[in-house]
């Protein structure tokens, strides 16, 4: 994979120029699209390339439901949002452009963000799902074809497809990153979420976009991983359960303190009403489509906005108060330990025709905490198994740099 | 001015068909707009208006920074969103629609909600400015062409617009209506608002929209009223002030509970931060439109988005803290009383060369608190003078009661 920090390091030492690595990049992905299909269209070969900034030289791929002012944004969905093209660019596209990032290309997203599988392939197995619904952008990070790719999340649209994929990711905390000019599909769980080689990549381009400093303070070393198993969400493959275990005794290996942790009652519940919310606020947020375009919507989807036609306010209301009182309970939980680690999905990467299930995300997404995918473990067929560090509310350097003790206990495995 | 519920009484009477109750509406908003200027944009004559839902037959008025998929959005600023046709409707449009009312028109705004005026005239003085942001929305209802409008506000852009013009208006909970669709400035401020002729056309539109009861279980003489000068907000006209003594007099002259009170330092010191935070947000959300069209953006827009690409990451992340301590703050205020009564603006509609100021609203719009503006007072001159009505969050249903109770005391002063 492209690495951002050492693609940084060898234009900030002159070995290459900010255009010939974002030519590079644009080159490798347009070759690969044929078979691949992880970008809906490209910038003209003419963009400029910054030559200054924290991103110049760094080519980005953005999730094709987030609004570009010089390229289509379709939606995943051409039937209702073919050749659009919206006036203005979205905060985190102006953002990177401001940081001298090139937007080499839209990827490939499912439509409307939701779960019918978009038509990217997964680059370590043609016949399996990248996963989504961030799928190009999965995808085209772990072909190695950019450094670094935009994605959202409302459940587990970034972390499954990371961990499917092979490829490092977080979803940072709610509203870290504003989500202004993103196609809205649940306002209080849409959540922009970035693709990289590695945790220190993550952190690089968070820190620039976000404008916050994601350096961890303390020494990551004396971090408390607390391991969920997560029963609630329900089966998964015995290689999966197996690779938590492994990261567990990786970790421990590494000196750190690694406890077994049961999640509070009040997130199983939050957890298990999820479902009421996203279907509700889906719903509300695409209104016009699913009234006026509905013959044009993807048979998953469509069940999903007929499920939440039918959520009463009161039962939405409920399920947003469950949601309130598992982010105070989840407050006491990360008394105990720093960070959760747990499963990024319930197995490797599915057959193509889902995109693989959101059971282990769709909490965190709901309270808002940061998340990144470790990547590293593979079953025995090599797909990649990802492992979740969660972390509380607002502490993404404590995240990233979890993510990062647990990338090197793998390596020494 | 129109009442949504007498027009729904004749229809449901059968005195009333709603095609023609909307065909009167866009012909007299048509006929006053060249001298009101209060529509930036009329829908076709040929766009049916359904005969059934509680709104069929209420005609709608839109501000001009939400998004129809069916009538030009143009953000205040044609020098960049000229012409300017979004694809689909914005959650709160496609609610109206499937309730049954016709959007007859989308009504001016100031250039994306901020304050350099808009051309609408106020309908009591042509010399006075109608408010803003909402200048459209506040002047159709005010001068009798529609019995309802939508507008947002960000800091006053819904109550303050209500006060110069002397309509009822009621700026809800924060995210009580989805503002999917609506140009975001600042997302955690941003809310839809809405304007009619007295509080229970607002309640009866707000239940309907919103798919909540509005009905208040409770006695509403029962209420215990705040007042609130708010000294910190600064200086007001004296006809004002004393029109706020004026409605605590006559609401203790119908028996009421009124009580002076003083705001919590942590809620003066929010307010001191609010501009902090919506500079911060009006410059990411505009990163485009001010990187990229800046010599099209007005004065006081510009210098606004200058003042918040100053505000850094600590200084927001700060004021975020103190809106949040203000929130539990406040919660502790409405247990000594259960609304605030405070002014709606620091005096009647000032001269057309501003818009006037939100020092009596930006508060309550950081803290989400759903805040009711409540007609009927006036200055020596006879411009109206707005009194506003504030309640805990999620008690809409408690203020709409409580400035019904306000409404029948000024009426019987």
């Amino acid at each position: 994979m492209l690495s951002i920090i050492e693609t940084r390091r060898r234009i900030e030492a002159g070995e290459l120029a900010p255009a010939a690595a974002v030519e590079a990049a644009m080159a490798a992905a347009k070759a690969r699209n044929g078979d691949l299909k992880a970008f809906a269209s490209f910038a003209s070969d003419s963009a400029a390339a910054p030559g200054a900034g924290p991103l110049a030289g760094v080519a980005v791929g953005v999730k094709d439901i987030i609004d570009t002012a010089d390229l289509p944004t379709e939606m995943g969905c051409a039937a209702i949002f073919g050749g659009w093209r919206p006036r203005a660019d979205a905060a985190i596209v102006d953002r990177v452009r401001e940081l001298g990032g090139s937007i080499i290309g839209k990827t490939e997203t499912t439509a409307f963000a939701y779960l019918d599988p978009a038509p990217t392939l997964n680059p370590h197995d043609a016949a399996r799902t990248p996963g989504g619904s961030s799928a190009g952008s999965a995808a085209a990070v772990a072909a190695g074809l950019i450094p670094l790719a935009i994605g959202t999340q409302t459940a587990g649209s970034v972390i499954r497809p990371a961990s499917f994929c092979g490829v490092a990711a977080i979803k940072p905390s709610f509203r870290l990153l504003p989500t202004v000019g993103a196609k809205t599909t649940a306002w209080t769980l849409d959540t922009l979420g970035l693709f990289a080689a590695a945790a220190d990549d993550l952190a690089y381009a968070l820190a620039a976009i976000s404008g916050r400093d994601m350096a961890f303070g303390d020494d990551p070393a004396g971090l408390r991983f607390g391991v969920s198993t997560m029963p609630h969400a329900g089966e998964r493959s015995p290689e999966s359960e197996a690779a938590l275990e492994r990261a567990a005794s990786a970790l421990a290996a590494q000196g750190a303190s690694v406890t077994q942790v049961t999640l509070p009652g009040a997130l199983v519940e939050a957890d298990r009403l999820q479902p009421t919310i996203y279907q509700y606020e889906l719903h509300a947020s695409l209104g016009w489509e699913w009234r006026t375009q509905r013959a044009a919507i993807p048979p998953g989807l469509a069940a999903a906005l007929a499920a939440g036609e039918a959520v009463s306010t009161d039962d939405y209301d409920r399920a947003r108060g469950a949601a309130r009182r598992a982010r105070n309970a989840a407050k006491d939980l990360f008394a105990e330990v720093d960070v959760l680690l747990t499963l990024s999905a319930p197995g490797p990467a599915p057959a193509r025709a889902t995109t693989g299930e959101a059971r282990f995300n769709r909490l965190f997404t709901l309270l808002g905490t940061p998340c990144v995918n470790v990547p590293g473990l593979r079953a025995s067929d090599g797909m990649p198994i990802g492992i979740q560090i969660v972390a509380p509310f607002a502490r993404d350097s404590r995240a990233l740099a979890a993510a990062r003790l647990l990338e090197l206990a793998i390596k020494a495995l």
